[in-house]
């Protein structure tokens, strides 16, 4: 029904932007590199007929007016930033997937009743500006707008500073309206869908999240003359709570997952014992009760071995997002629509967050996910079928047409 | 004997070249700093008398002629280059201290039969360029002078390309002519001296290195969609490893010291399992045949490591550095100086390496050790007394000036 080969060229063409030798794409939020791949997307809306707004967030909404305008829209969307490592799909895929869904109903002369919208929400990754889903948290009003605008990268810029210099300080205020839904589209980013052979993910709950910052401060000194003894090495700490981070996600089986994705070492130099690490940890699981225990067993470990080492520690969640139950309505209307085009299908819970976790405090909500290769995400081999991608689309096209027209 | 206070205000001005807030130096090999440092210590040395050469590597010799001038000189110096997070004191001190003997000299007006020379040696930290000492390493022959011009700092950069930029690729060719002696005055950089309450280390052994690259890699995917068990997780590999290197270095106790200095994570980033993670490791010991059993077990746990959690690994021991024992006769006019001043003394043994240890290869060689508060070096709050860095001097001015009439 939707065009898949529209679809799957649109995703080339913006692969490009950022694209790397591996056939990743690297494209951080807010970047010289973000600003092109937002003005792509401004450009191909417009061509499509839609008006464009932008809010004080950056986030863009390209608007297709319905036939009764002054109704709520069913709004499509999700992410152009990736991580520096990223692909070419990860939340690329869901902006798209709207823009061709308003593409099909051009094409096919189609009205609906409430109008349509395509979005793009800033930097959902997380990775340049912590935590993910900023922008799409203030929109739902979890987050201040000062907070989203404060938010730094490991040089100090902040998001509001970037989004004056890129352009997309829109005049809009951050949320405050009503969507009659929202539906987001995406990769699985896990093995789920692909090990099961389904082709659609029906997500009914995305699991829930917490990020932390730690930083273990000793005393540098010399690598040679400084007896073991005599050690603060704050390195040899982090390695231990690194260990024992792997070890609490093993042991909150099956679900739990335990990362330290990131970390920064000073003065890292070969001859001289770490003064000072700093380093985050993201747990996650689909049971608040269960990420409760691991936060638990984390300050547990981490005042222990800080102890045991003489270090010091400055230990700070950053961020907690709640497992998110999508609306079951908009989960149907998903289930229905894989179920009408025959595609094979199962329920799933998303293992990342999206902004639909956000989105789903202040409208209904529902994901639509298809399989990607080796389950992979989050790395330049990212991979997925222009066939998976079509369907998910027409999915997508069918629930949201059926929202709007209801 | 030697001034004390135009020593310490030598320090101090050297100090400003580089100079943090925390009291320190950061004045890294071949930067633009590392050039001023330079230009001030031959600015000072023209002052003095001296005339000036330089070598391809660009270590520098301020010659001041003896009663025959066609005796091999009595050289001593060390370093003007600092870690990220140095001090004043750290290599300078050995240079300024060979320029007071100088100015020593000079102010009395005496005259020593063979020439003496002070020397500053490129890149003794090994901080921007591994390994350490490299350039007093090719003067000895030990490496090959395309080897030291290629080594590279992370970016990429060559010490033949920096060298050129800051002006300081010499004419000369680096070693092959003969020292008289060679002299190294060196805060300790440990604890020992200040511990016993003893102002001078009489250096007889230097012990030996390992230094080590290791790569391990595993596959970048996203933290929250990626089961525990599909994770090759390079950074919880490198986690349990550094964990290992310390325990090594327990284990070979007393004397073993073994550290993780330098540790880069890909891609960096919070909720992506990192893919990659370089570090290096550096191990210490008096005896060589400990050093070669730390080697071994070093190995043996690296491979089991990555076994276990599915990872490759690039593992190279980039260098060895032997023990040195110092010459028996320079370093008895050390102990005969002290002896003379009446400065409490013992002897010790470095725990750095010092270009002391790679022209000792080629000349008798010998060094003076002061104590450093705390025994704290590469570290911005390194310090040491005017009247223990005088005393030093003091000693170094002795034994060189008959060394030199000998
Ligand atoms: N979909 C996605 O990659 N989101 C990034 C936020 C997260 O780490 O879950
Ligand atoms: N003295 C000194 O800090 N040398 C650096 C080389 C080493 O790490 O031993």
């Amino acid at each position: 029904m939707i065009n898949q080969q529209r679809l799957w060229q649109s995703l080339m063409d913006m692969g490009e932007i950022g694209g790397t030798e591996k056939g990743g794409v690297c494209r951080l939020a807010l970047t010289d590199l973000d600003k092109q791949a937002r003005d792509l997307f401004v450009q191909w809306c417009k061509d499509a007929g839609c008006t464009i707004r932008i809010d004080k967030m950056g986030n863009i909404f390209a608007h297709r007016a319905g036939l009764d305008d002054s109704l709520p829209p069913v709004v499509m969307g999700s992410h152009l930033d990736t991580q520096p490592t990223g692909g070419k799909f990860d939340g690329i895929y869901g902006v798209l997937a709207g823009l061709e869904v308003i593409r099909t109903l051009n094409d096919k002369g189609m009205e609906t009743r409430a109008p349509i919208e395509a979005s793009v929400w800033t930097n959902e990754e997380g990775s340049r500006f912590p935590p993910a889903m900023v922008a799409s948290g203030v929109f739902a009003g979890v987050f201040e707008l000062d907070y989203g605008l404060s938010r730094a990268d490991l040089d100090g810029k902040t998001m509001g500073q970037e989004l004056e210099r890129i352009g997309y300080n829109g005049p809009d205020d951050v949320g405050g309206r009503p969507f009659k839904a929202f539906f987001e589209a995406h990769i699985e980013q896990g093995p789920i869908l692909e090990d099961e052979k389904k082709q659609i993910g029906v997500v009914t709950d995305a699991q829930g999240q917490r990020w932390y910052e730690i930083t273990l401060t000793g005393q540098e000194s010399h690598a040679g003359p400084t007896p073991m003894s005599r050690r603060r090495d704050a390195l040899v700490g982090a390695a231990r709570l690194i260990d024992q981070v792997n070890k609490i996600g093993l042991a909150h089986q099956p679900n739990a997952c335990a990362t330290v994705g990131l970390l920064q070492v000073f003065p890292n130099s070969r001859n001289v014992i770490p003064g000072q690490v700093f380093f985050t940890v993201d747990f996650r699981h689909p049971d608040a009760d269960v990420l409760a225990k691991m936060d638990q067993a984390l300050r547990e470990t981490a005042d222990s071995v800080t102890t045991e080492l003489g270090l010091e520690m400055a230990f700070e969640q950053i961020w907690y997002s709640p497992p998110v139950p999508f609306d079951t309505d908009c989960v149907a209307l998903v289930r229905q629509a894989a179920t009408d085009f025959g595609y094979s299908h199962r329920d799933i819970v998303s293992g990342a967050g999206h902004d639909a976790c956000y989105i789903s405090r202040v409208a209904p909500t529902a994901m639509v996910f298809v399989p990607c290769e080796n389950g992979i995400s989050h790395n330049e081999a990212e991979n997925a079928t222009p066939e998976d991608l079509a369907a998910g689309c027409n999915v997508l096209f069918q629930a949201v047409v059926e929202r709007a027209n209801s």
